[in-house]
């Protein structure tokens, strides 16, 4: 009675992570929830107020435009030029419900039955089964544990098939850290333009790049980027409101239209507080996040040192939000694992096994979730987990 | 470079239309909006204050559970067990950001490549453009225009076919207002149980019943109704709030089980301040509601004696929030009528080619959209429109 394409998928893999939180009593001290990936403190109480004062006019009750409102379409086009040194327009706006939806409109945009999309391995596990259940073909390719967790381009070019409609990846990658270098996202874009097709970059995680780096990528300073290039963000993060489900793609006009039609099948318009409070907020808060980096940044430098200190335990890529470990115990998969962590350690994170086939032997730690504090007391909490 | 199942699709129907509005002068006075199905009316000061209240809070920034608040879901099950004199539970309800979205996520959850749902035309454009972008086919089955505009069961039992994973409907019907009668539903769930198949009914519009039927249908009264049954809600209509994107599924356990699967990949969770403010509302409006069915209802007896007294124009059907006029132009599509009525008699409608084939002879009009005396000018404006 189901369709085989769902029926075959597993539940949830939060909620399922998210559930094992009961196994624990607390014996070694509250539980450290490094699951999801949620900032571990709250919005800013300017947006808070902003969101309020937006609640209660009834005009943004009613239907917005399927595109995204106009002043919000408008002032993150112009956000989006200052980060990247480009110029973007503001119908190069489609906004969405979250990076999710982002992603799912993106795919079925460029692809339908019989395509493929490229995904590197690990994967973020909403990606990959959003294309299972859209019946979309994945061509894989598999990252290197010895660079970062960063693919190859010759892996890339090697795995572009006939069906191949577009190159998806995730920078800073969720679940391995990794930050892709600029010169290698400008091969791959070189690439997908030879081979004409698109690249889709999800940057949920740019506003928490390392100090050091100033430009995100150089891809939107491309002439005719709009030609290959979809880039996909999310609100929820960088000012922690996901309740609220709010993100944005930024591609060409041609890309755009045929967006409109899937955002207006899939639910008309996203929510139009967030996006009236969030519009001046994209200027206005832009030293709240960058003490909010900072202070990332520090728990990122914390997790490490943590994990260098851990025996047994093998930092593979850090970076942003995540920690992707390999963990000691050989032969035994990351979901037991993970679920003797949550009972036995009280610590919470997701196993690797859910970002795609060969992960079995690694762990995502979301550190961004919790304070200096807490993630010094893993070292503890992980040493000596009986299986 | 794009899908072509997406490609092929018309612009999202509505923004087509309101973009008509620039082409008036406002030569016959104000412009009379009867496109997008909106109430004409704002949303209670206390729902509006229910959600301020909660934008303050940050706590319900954070992200929701997939399937929906508990709260709300306990609090819409009871509501729907109330209305229709059944026993509803919370875990049989799946939260959605609108409606359009349960409608996606439900026919995902039963179809996929290869399979058919049945639509009965005139169709409600998303839900057959969100099936032609998902790759899934369409089994057409005309209502009949001597009857309301309402299916014959006999068609429907003819047009199923090995294919066939769902029958789909939408009662108070959108566009033609039509109400599906209780026994007719009783016959439809019947059949499709009959055919081991699924009925998804959309009811949107039922707090707008004609004021003398007291239950929606007696579907939910059946034992097992959870092995067949599929009911797609919005909260848009009734609670003047589609800017903040509400919508619910009641399904069987096991449905919600795919479900939550696909809503995680599209959105995660439904935005979530607007399910607080509504928690209580769902009872305590009971009043506020009715009286609004009240209001509609007068408009939708004022409606009708003007297209009684206005020649040519004939009323095919009418109810909840919509009357399906056959306009006096043999032979001219419904968009070109459309757009004359925009530019010429400020009137804004919504074509019946947007409707799907064969349906260019008539015009859907949202009457609850305007208020009496708003109606009461339609017949002026209509008479003698220039081709």
């Amino acid at each position: 009675m189901f369709n085989s394409a769902v029926a075959a998928l597993n539940a949830p893999p939060v909620s399922t992570v998210l559930d094992w939180k009961s196994s624990y009593d607390d014996t070694k001290g509250p539980l450290i929830d490094m699951s999801q990936a949620v900032p571990g403190y709250a919005a800013h109480d300017d947006i808070l107020t902003s969101l309020a004062v937006a609640a209660v006019d009834p005009t943004l009750a009613r239907y917005g435009p399927v595109e995204g409102d106009p002043e919000f379409r408008t002032a993150y086009a112009n956000h989006v030029g200052q980060i990247y040194d480009a110029k973007i327009m503001a119908d190069e706006v489609q906004v969405t419900s979250g990076c999710n939806q982002a992603f799912v409109a993106s795919v079925l945009a460029i692809a339908g039955h019989g395509d493929s999309i490229m995904m590197m391995r690990p994967c973020y596990f909403n990606h990959e089964s959003a294309l299972s259940m859209l019946g979309i073909g994945i061509d894989y390719v598999d990252c290197d544990a010895d660079a970062n967790l960063l693919p190859k381009l010759s892996d890339i070019d090697a795995s572009i098939k006939p069906t191949t409609r577009a190159v998806a990846l995730v920078s800073p990658n969720n679940p391995a850290g990794s930050i892709y270098p600029t010169e290698l996202l400008d091969d791959i874009l070189t690439l997908c333009q030879h081979h004409g097709i698109w690249l889709i970059i999800d940057e949920t995680y740019r506003d928490f790049l390392p100090l050091n780096m100033r430009l995100p990528h150089r891809l939107f300073a491309r002439d005719n980027w709009q030609s290959n290039l979809i880039q996909l963000y999310s609100f929820s993060k960088s000012y922690c409101l996901p309740g609220h489900r709010l993100g944005a793609i930024i591609a060409g006009r041609e890309v755009i239209n045929q967006l409109a039609k899937i955002i207006d099948n899939i639910q008309i318009c996203a929510p139009r507080i967030v996006q009236k409070a969030l519009t001046p907020m994209l200027a206005s808060m832009a030293e709240w996040r960058q003490k909010n980096r900072e202070k990332i940044a520090a728990r990122a430098t914390i997790f490490r040192a943590i994990m260098a200190d851990t025996p047994g335990w093998d930092l593979l890529s850090s970076g942003a939000y995540f920690g992707y470990v390999r963990h000691p115990y050989k032969n035994v998969d990351s979901i037991q694992i993970a679920k003797n962590l949550a009972s036995k350690a009280g610590v919470l994170v997701i196993p690797g096994a859910f970002f795609g086939a060969g992960q079995g032997d690694a762990l995502r730690f979301a550190f961004a979730n919790a304070g200096r504090e807490v993630i010094s007391q893993l070292g503890d909490r992980l040493k000596g987990v009986p299986l």
